[in-house]
């Protein structure tokens, strides 16, 4: 069973939340541990920079879903 | 109720406030909590690095926004 | 009245003076004070490293001035 | 044998792990050597920002390889 | 006389030196002292960091002046 | 002779090393001479953060490149 079996959302809305997944998975790929991943969440949570950060992130992420879906036009 | 019912709007600058929402969303996905997020603002915005940064992810969604709209024309 | 009614200029010049609008309104938007914007200012226009993201802020959002004017072609 | 043969993958899914390779090309060619890499990899994989900033470059890619795949539509 | 007459130039070439134009601007712009520049760049020219951001927003602007040509097809 | 021709590739392997030289070329720029270059390489080739964002500086200008080469289809 896939993560991602598609780009098309039925709503601007769920649009970013694929982004949001997106963007979580990128870190995942990279650091598979659930445990380390979730020790430093509650670092960077509360961390100005990080969130910022990953906020950056879920906006190139959101670009993607966003013309994948026409902009939900 | 959804908070991003559509990317449409009437003027480039309602598309740059909702830029402004989607980047603050991206933040708030992360830490939902509002009081820990009202704290970091409070640092944050009295800083220059971060500002900019900020800065930066209103200006990828504002791009997204933008093409949404046909830049308005 | 707006501060932003289009985003059609017409020159590139003017073009690039107002993607340099839209940077310094992303950190506008995010810390309204114009007090404590001054004092920021003061500092980040003398460090190197805040320069340089402020000349990516203004990139790209001269990509999305230049694309809404087709590159003024 | 090339390590890129083309930027068509058969599936959303397939063409994110595409957009991990080429992130990860993009370090490789400025540090060829493997064992370098394996130690920066053991420390970073560890660090919040580090992670975030990946997850970036792989957005970046993504986004080139769903162009490609005329996202997978 | 305009510094930015046009986004069109004759070769690919051309094109990423005006990249570097806009980059420059860009710094320039919120910085136009000339002298302070002078010396922050004798710091950042010895800087990996601040080259490879440097380098960044050439590639942004690269972007959007390859657009504005068609690629030099 | 000029550096950059033409931005056509006959591969997106060739696409991806033309990307790497344009990243390198916008650090060329900014810092010609060669030693300084070296002497900052042997520093940044060990740095994960500057390795993580020399491969970002990359995908941008891969974005570019496959775009010019309609992503080789």
């Amino acid at each position: 069973m896939t993560w991602l079996p598609t780009l098309i959302t039925e709503s601007p809305e769920e649009g970013f939340e694929l982004a949001l997944k997106l963007s979580r998975m990128g870190v995942k790929k990279t650091q598979p541990n659930d445990e380390i991943r979730g020790k430093l969440r509650s670092v960077y949570e509360q961390d100005a920079d990080a969130l910022i950060a990953s906020s950056a992130v879920v906006a190139t992420n959101f670009q993607t879903v966003a013309a994948a879906n026409n902009y939900w036009k």
